[in-house]
């Protein structure tokens, strides 16, 4: 990120991705959420994520948070959009299947979300043998999010 | 990855997001697609990714494949399924969004993609002054991909 001071045709405070790329890469993925408190409370106080940024846009009545483990240029970010005018539950098709959240001990994860309440989708398994544990729960808007253990223990 | 040799236990070809994780980080998302072969002509002839691994599941009659920019340890992965059975398109909740690639240039990208058939979904503008240029597409799937420029040119 630059320190240059923002213009009409350059405003650094605007290329939170950066400035610099000369090769593509992923940077996030989005989904609606209903409710910004209960997403915090699953995806930051469980999974323990950190919120990267929070803005509106009061012309298009919507508010939006990143989401990260790590930051805007490392690792991948999830962005969060609260549309103010939808109180309806956002419906799941079945094009999107889930967010896959690597963690080093998925039974302990999993025994974390549970006694705060979250619904687990399927137990902690392993899908082949000598593979990593897997398991499946469920966001506060219903949307699975997949635990792949990621240390060896 | 370890060099050990496979065991029921612990097989190191089945750990493919690294045994040596301490902290929790986003792995990939997971979207259906009915096509392998459209999917790849968008991702990787249009958008530049690569093919990282494919594998089916025969017992669940599913194939999928990992594709990314970089590989299972740096940057974000999206991991495409398809289901052998299902011939139907899939369908779109109001609860997804998008997954968002940053490119160097949008304009080249979004010239290169409508040139191949691609569905422009918005056409590259700034949502404010001085912030990068952002456009959107339609994969194969009729799913949403954001463009957003990372390059300052």
């Amino acid at each position: 990120m630059t320190n240059e001071n923002p213009t009409a045709d350059f405003d650094p405070r605007n290329w939170i991705w950066g400035v610099d790329d000369s090769q593509p890469r992923l940077l996030h993925t989005m989904i609606r959420v209903n409710d910004f408190d209960a997403s915090l409370r699953f995806y930051r106080d469980g999974l323990g994520m950190k919120v990267l940024m929070k803005f509106e846009v009061e012309s298009r009545r919507v508010s939006a948070m990143f989401i990260g483990f790590g930051d805007f240029y490392t690792g991948g970010v999830i962005e969060l959009t609260r549309q103010w005018d939808v109180t309806q539950p956002y419906t799941h098709g079945t094009h999107y299947g889930h967010v896959s959240v690597g963690v080093p001990d998925v039974e302990a994860m999993v025994a974390k979300l549970e006694s705060m309440g979250v619904e687990i989708e399927t137990r902690p398994t392993k899908l082949k043998p000598g593979a990593p544990l897997v398991a499946f729960v469920k966001d506060p808007d219903g949307c699975s999010v997949e635990l792949i253990q990621t240390l060896r223990r």
